[in-house]
């Protein structure tokens, strides 16, 4: 390859540099390090054409010669070989290209974000949900995430790659819930989703306030329900009781009540 | 513990028994066998209930004392301590029971499918989302799945736990989909999400048809989207261009989708 013209090139990846990588695939570590890991060249094209600080790449030749000269100056780039890039991966099938990249400031939602819809979650635990949530909100525009900090990282691995690139574009704030919304201004719509709510198709959706989406096995907190102003429910279509699934994935719920309050105020 | 009263009751798991169960954890030694892995007290109880048939229980004490009598008399129970359950179980955190299950036959659905609405899975790779597609469709009330022989396999482990027993009420057939749609008599509703269909919420949708869904990154095959009758789009809500989400996940699309098939029936 030519030897691209960069202030901070390397050549060789050094065994502190892969210890350093591994680390971060751990959430003590990422917290120390203040770091998480991107990987894939599509949603790295996401990531370089966002805010977030982009501190290293790790990739392939092939790679740099195409996308280096998209970088800022104080990204450094290392080129690896395939091998190399295997052992750094957290993926199965590693794909040209690593990044190590700043997280996000965890900042509280100014008052603007009463003028909009915004996901509230208790204690969503798969990283799949997770990561699909997240790419969920961005179709549908909605740009705030509020997490419980029982939440899974939206820095693990996992969570990451499921936002196909979301992840740089949608907000997330970890909070403890309960005193959130108790400090919340008066008169705010807090929608939840529960088994024993408003047929979501008759009720009445606005474009503005809270929709609350409860853990995966055992639903919203009790101590949270009593925030919920309008209870909604999903109605089902089974032929005989009894003879239809219990309820549904957590990040396929999340989506047809976003859906659905888009539809609504189209 | 009792000593139940099973005919088909054993106090240890063998060597050959070990062996057998973990090859099950692959695809090749599953179509050998005939017999896929279900595990832990909630899917099993499902199963317990549903018409596939049981071969083996291998669980914990607490469990068979609960659990033994509902089993049927040619099910056979072998008791296992933890240790010996986490060597044969594909879980992180194995849960009391594994069950060994004869798998349902490749069945090709007869004319009654025509009248009601169907869903034909083209090339979907990701055991979570195949699962979760599956929970899905038996939320709706959509009986009947057609899978790509291309489509992961749904006696895999990752889809049989997706599935939170929903596997066991949903009737799945594998073909070429080529094939399938071609022999299909004349005036078939054909659906299929596109990213230049109409709008879904403006679409008149009926309550038969077909429903194709797409492969995770390469959506529809390009020669099956000449059988679609009416190309859907789920519309996204961006506040500026190329400012969202590119795609939806497989599995949010695929229970979107189904969502507004159903309440415009409604």
């Amino acid at each position: 390859m030519e030897i691209p013209n960069f202030a901070l090139f390397e050549f060789m990846i050094s065994k502190n540099q892969i210890q350093h990588i591994k680390s971060l695939s751990i959430n003590k570590f990422r917290k120390i390090h203040n770091k998480f890991i991107v990987e894939g060249p599509k949603i790295i094209d996401e990531l370089i054409n966002s805010p977030f600080n982009v501190k290293g790449i790790f990739a392939q030749a092939e790679w740099i010669n195409i996308n280096g000269s998209a970088l800022t100056n104080d990204t450094s780039i290392t080129e690896v070989s395939e091998k190399e890039l295997n052992r750094i991966s957290n993926l199965k099938n590693p794909n040209q290209v690593l990044a190590v990249v700043d997280m996000a400031e965890n900042i509280q939602p100014d008052s603007n974000t009463f003028n909009d819809l915004v996901l509230i979650l208790d204690d969503i635990s798969d990283p799949g949900n997770m990561g699909t949530i997240i790419r969920t909100a961005d179709w549908f525009g909605i740009k705030q995430i509020i997490c419980s900090d029982s939440c899974v990282d939206i820095y693990n691995s996992k969570v990451v790659q499921a936002t196909m690139g979301s992840l740089f574009r949608v907000s997330v704030y970890y909070t403890n819930l309960k005193n959130y919304l108790e400090k919340l201004p008066p008169g705010q719509n807090i929608y939840g989703t529960l088994l024993d709510g408003e047929n979501i198709y008759q009720a009445s959706l606005t474009n503005k306030g809270f929709i609350l989406i409860g853990n995966e096995s055992r639903g919203i907190s009790k101590d949270l329900i009593t925030f919920i102003t309008h209870k909604l429910t999903i109605p089902n279509y089974s032929y005989k009781p009894l003879d239809t699934a219990e309820s549904l994935n957590a990040s396929v719920a999340t989506a047809i009540v976003c859906a659905e309050f888009r539809r609504q105020s189209n």
